[in-house]
């Protein structure tokens, strides 16, 4: 049960709050997740982005706990949806990794998908070298994971047999003639209206597209700006995973996935990480 | 800026959560609202409903505070909202009270109207004889007000000059042949699909409709059983009070206020909490 996205425009400060929710069947707490932008903050010397969740029983509705997790769980929980999609749509073996972007996801997203899938190479694009550099020696020092620098997004593409996108961009950069047969795409910068990394064609021209929920894709995501006469045809992961639609069906297809985060995501890593904390400190938590 | 409610059914256990939210110029600070009702606690000895609110800074977008108040704060301003309905709509002077209902609302409502007016008489009808008696005694003992339990919800209408719905009712209650001229009735009981406590006629043959928010009240409150042909004329209470929209005209006119219940009323009376809290516990607050 995943109500819509609340969303606070604080127009004359600049910033945005999205407020994600949703209850799932089974488990045993539910989320309410506040994130915020400001990016005022950054004169501060203050973080730009802020985030918390509110955790729920779902057998009382009383609440359980406060995570004032600064964003980390959301971090985690996007970047390990990204390792899901991959999972289930990519090719089992890949050759080179594309990453563009060198932001927080970059991060997150590289280190998730090494989880589920054997990484070789790394090829990462962005527009800042200075924030590239810091990627690449970050994921060396801390992961030990080697990234390369692409020449251009274009090369980066051309040489990627998945692709994560993780970009603010709010105007296409991936062209549909550099994408090779075969190549999956996660896009995962997009989740706001006007927000865009994939040029249309690439939607028109992949084999398949899926996302993580469509109504929310459509208004938020890369799906926004599927403008063809042909209507959209995009299956919701959870419908692949569950065996309800099918996924990847040829190592030759090129598959792209729209994610745009979903409260359901909220829900199970606060459910997760309350559970663990509750087995690690009892006596923070009333009986 | 109101983003429209958030709504999660916990279908399987009979919960509901509502989330509610407003980012308000010229405030610093704005609530996230999560107030739930989980009727099977009430097996457990537990309460119902339960309610708290997320504060965070209007500037930097930071949470400054979790006001864990089970409800308190929604019931204060559902009260205040009430008395400052009346204050604009009801005429100066007033006979009769009556309060439909005898549950927390029948509490908050009472108190809040006789900030603004002055109570001669109260009459009060509901359902549950004992839950009746409970009240008229607690309205005397704690707050010296003198209640008469009316005869039925006929005689208590008819007896009304400002009547104050707050049940928990499916079907309606208030008819319209009951209604004596001036009468000004708050409607604050209906605040979700199905409830309803006026007879549409009643909305018909009032002189001036009113609402807190129209959208809202046209799904969740009294205006979403308006049948009749005739376009609905509701006018927001905000307009009202900022001078962009008539209120009463006469003392023989019928009124008719429907509350669901704002955001912003919750950024209100959090602001404010916090704001008096800062400055009795200062420790309690980080720089």
């Amino acid at each position: 049960m995943v109500p819509p996205v609340a969303h606070i425009e604080a127009a004359d400060r600049h910033g945005e709050v999205d407020i994600k929710t949703a209850y799932v069947r089974g488990v045993n707490r539910f989320a309410v997740k506040i994130a915020s932008g400001f990016p005022g903050n950054a004169a501060h010397g203050l973080p730009t982005g802020s985030g918390m969740m509110v955790v729920f029983s779902a057998e009382t509705g009383f609440c359980e706990a406060v995570l004032l997790d600064n964003g980390y769980l959301t971090d985690l929980r996007t970047g390990l949806a990204g390792a899901v999609a991959a999972d289930w749509l990519a090719p089992k073996t890949i050759g080179t990794v594309g990453i563009l972007g060198s932001g927080v996801q970059a991060r997150y997203q590289l280190l998730s998908l090494a989880l589920v899938r054997k990484i070789n190479r790394v090829l990462v694009w962005g527009r800042s070298p200075e924030h590239v550099s810091r990627y690449v020696e970050e994921m060396q020092l801390l992961h030990g994971i080697k990234v390369e620098i692409a020449r251009s997004a274009e090369d980066l593409v051309r040489q990627s047999a998945v692709l994560i996108t993780v970009t603010a961009s709010r105007s296409p950069i991936v062209r549909a003639e550099w994408m090779q047969p075969g190549l999956h795409i996660t896009a995962a910068g997009a989740d706001f209206p006007g927000k865009q990394e994939l040029d249309p064609a690439v939607l028109e021209r992949a084999d398949r597209l899926f996302c993580d929920r469509l109504d929310q894709c459509r208004r938020l995501g890369e799906l926004q700006h599927w403008k063809s006469d042909r209507p959209l045809k995009a299956v919701e992961l959870g419908a692949v995973i569950r065996g309800a639609a099918p996924g990847r069906q040829r190592d030759s297809e090129i598959t792209v996935c729209d994610l745009t985060g979903v409260g359901v995501q909220d829900t199970a890593i606060a459910d997760r990480a309350c559970a663990i904390a509750k087995s690690k400190f009892p006596e923070l938590f009333a009986d």
